[in-house]
């Protein structure tokens, strides 16, 4: 999500283990200072170092000493060459200095490049939820994730499960693929929320994953951020159930996402991941009710 | 869950707000030194007191100056006059000494008397897997709950609403109920897991809430404690898997059996809890195809 | 401290163990909603109860169907017979009907009767300051302590050991006290500090334990609670400093002053802890440089 | 303290903010899977990525594909160009293939050329202890610090301030320094601690900051982290102040051995920091009696 210069709040829950360099920081001082990357985990290292060098360029940052980037990471190691730590500096830079505001770029994008999520071929997935608050205020609410994660993917409650949907497909294995993993999660809004209800929002972000079915293994380590682009007096504690669900609303529907505008993709060591079928995908969703019957 | 002596390491989770008495004690020592009360949100101090009278007065314990009582508690206010604390010291003694082995009263029983879960009355729910660890040794994992949450009530992914299910019901009213509140979580098994590694599991049993529909309001306020009756040479976490899967299998079924267990209860004030109606439960399991159509 | 109704903004933070109950729901709710009392270990859960009461049975209550009681607690069993609980409701209801404005009461009273620390007779203790942040602006910060903590004393960087101070005393015998014990903290102020800021604020409340020599030992339960009596827009981190430096100063200060306004106690099986020899004190002082010597 | 790899089970304390990479996932999984890396704030991304080109170089290391670099950090931008960023992927791989056991270097050494502390010259120090556990079962027990922190130079409990140990040296200038900054302390034993009680051991290791004068300012970030080298059942933690003990005397002891061991150093834009002038400390600490005089 990098180019937002607007966030002044924020705060990170570790829910679970993983390498987002910056966390306690986060934690402690509240403060996102920089753009947040995303990247693959043996890359997470050059990334924040790109990043650093990206901020001590930047006109009015001569004085810099000090700076604290903020790289998000998972392991991509099914499909990508990894250990070959392919991210470099300039594809940071890059990144950075082509960030635009508008629709963000889903699917096998960025970070999501090699991703996979319950099965199927994921990558980066975005949703958001305009809602009002008890009194009338109406606040935006936006979720980014990076989904790569384990488990069996679940949609409106019906299991949709990589055996059924990919029978007969070539190459395809079952059981081939690593459990655990990790999704990074980043959640913006602009209610007026301090860094105590950011964090108990950013924990709501991390129980939305066992919406769409996350195992929450052992190997996971998923993080969620959580900042307000807002500054100012906090709202009640007792007004936040709008927030709450919107951001459990959300992470579900970006991870959804992250797998429906993910493409079939052939990787490293000839690792196939099989993007889910639309058309199986709302089948099971048809016969189970949960959708209408196509007329 | 009073009457258990042998266990030795324990630790409590915390994801939400709550008045879990002696939880950062727990969190500290990893110890467990009494048994563990449930009760009502008002009462829960004079139960605390109750149990220290209980400990102070067994015998072996005339020099104790220091005791961590462990008492959890949920609001029943809905059902029951909250404010009159009915519940005295008498009772707890009783249920102290009257603790027995074997079977596990669930349903409408001790702090389950009044609760309620998900539009449907709840109680006391408990379920146990035997498992194996990845060297082929087999442990023991139980759960125990104390069910008093909102949310919408999922079975294997199938929503079950009371607006349906308890249509026509007397004095049913949609709505009525308030969200928020709480679910106990209590999670014992006999693997050998250190406080870190019952720390990583109890916080799978509060995400588990996710699979039966929990929605984590603002007012919930959720607890685990995990813990484990032998000690020795913790585990590695590679092995943890086949344990977090009984522990997320383990709470689901427990809330599950919290509420099958339940009987429709008129309470204070007039207001009435329905349990879940079996038979509406299973024709909507079976209309979504996930349990078998009756032959 | 009860008798405040002020409080908008709390926070805890548990750096060791201990028992104060309500703790959890503290950090997550970030709002104090009883007045805070200080007791003994085995009486804090009828003193809770009691609290309670208190607060259903307030005007305006009626209708009041959950509440989350603070009450802190050291063990004051050398002294006292803490076995025989003897702080019963009335007590506790006749402190806070009795809470007035004003100068606070040191040494020998309420919770602080039965407690010793640093080897001597210590009890309760408070300061304050009137500081100025980066801007300009004014603010007060107070702090009133339980002292009941085993080390060395230290005073100003002096230590003043009881086998010296309190060589030759009737009954006095050097080990004869037990290690570890705890010290309640409680800080607040009129700055316009946030959840995590009065964390970070409470964290150097128990750091400044070290400036009077706590020893920090296994039994050791320490707490602080920092909260804030003004709701707002929170001050920029880079302003914290005199925050922070009056935090540090005022509890060093207030443990001397719960030891030096304590008087010698004999209680329970005749066990005595003798109060800190004023003159020795300053001659150890004065002998060190760090007090000018009498002219 | 590269070239150990015997530590099996390791947790880390941030009881302040920083930039410790690798400190969630330590807490989490409690295990130190890389040699640990100190060096500048700005570098340290680059030193953890050097780090990982170290790793999957090692032989056996073929199929690795995730792992947790642990690196921490000071700033040392008042001596060093740490702008500049001046440590190379070269310099780290020279350092981990030339770290040898034996007698650890102190002072202006590694991460330590550039930092300062309590207004002298600082560095790295190292301390350790021998001591036994209430069994009588004996364990050894060292700290390693990069110290770098405001405050108050506290020697034995008497305050040695560069205003007056550096009067007249030419470049020194009473409030040159900038205040706050961290200390990364590591601590490491071979008693059998799990790693709930390495936490409680690490927490300790912060708070002896205080007994050589750290003022815990804003700025500051200290960390520590503890590990065993042994993994087994653990001690009851009634048996822990020894090891409590332990800690707070060496981290004390490493801190003074920082300053001791370290030199007058001219650095970056002509700034001067001075090492605290021996004599001085011990005439200071004579003539508070904290030291025998001499003969």
């Amino acid at each position: 999500m990098p180019g937002q210069r607007a966030r002044e709040l924020g705060i990170v829950v570790g829910s679970l283990p993983g390498k987002l360099i910056g966390a306690t920081q986060l934690s402690e001082l509240g403060v996102i200072e920089t753009p947040i990357v995303l990247t693959a985990t043996l890359s997470a290292f050059r990334a924040a170092d790109a990043l650093v060098s990206y901020l001590l360029a930047l006109p009015g940052n001569g004085d810099l000493i000090s700076v604290n980037p903020v790289v998000g990471e998972t392991n991509d190691g099914f499909l990508s060459d990894i250990r070959a730590r392919p991210v470099t500096a300039q594809h940071v830079l890059a990144a950075l200095s082509g960030a635009r505001g508008g629709p963000v770029a889903e699917g096998n994008v960025g970070a999501g490049t090699g991703t996979a999520a319950l099965g199927f071929k994921a990558g980066i997935g975005t949703a958001s939820r305009i809602a009002a608050l008890p009194g009338g205020q109406r606040f935006v609410l936006g979720a980014l994730v990076q989904a790569n994660f384990s488990g069996c993917l679940t949609v409106l409650g019906v299991p949709v499960r990589p055996e059924g949907a990919l029978a007969g497909q070539p190459g395809y294995r079952e059981g081939a693929e690593p459990s655990g993993n990790s999704c990074m999660i980043i959640v913006g809004t602009d209610a007026a929320l301090d860094a105590r209800q950011l964090t108990r929002a950013a924990r709501r972000a991390v129980f939305a994953l066992g919406r769409v079915g996350s195992d929450f293994r052992h190997g996971s380590g998923d993080y969620a951020i959580a900042f307000a682009t807002v500054r100012g007096q906090a709202m009640p504690d007792a007004h936040l159930n709008p927030v709450f669900t919107a951001v459990q609303e959300c992470v579900e529907e970006a991870v959804l996402n992250s797998l429906l505008m993910a493409a079939t993709t052939a990787g490293h060591l000839g690792h196939i991941r099989y993007a889910v079928p639309h058309e199986y995908l709302l089948g099971a969703c048809r016969r189970a009710g949960v959708l209408a019957p196509v007329r």
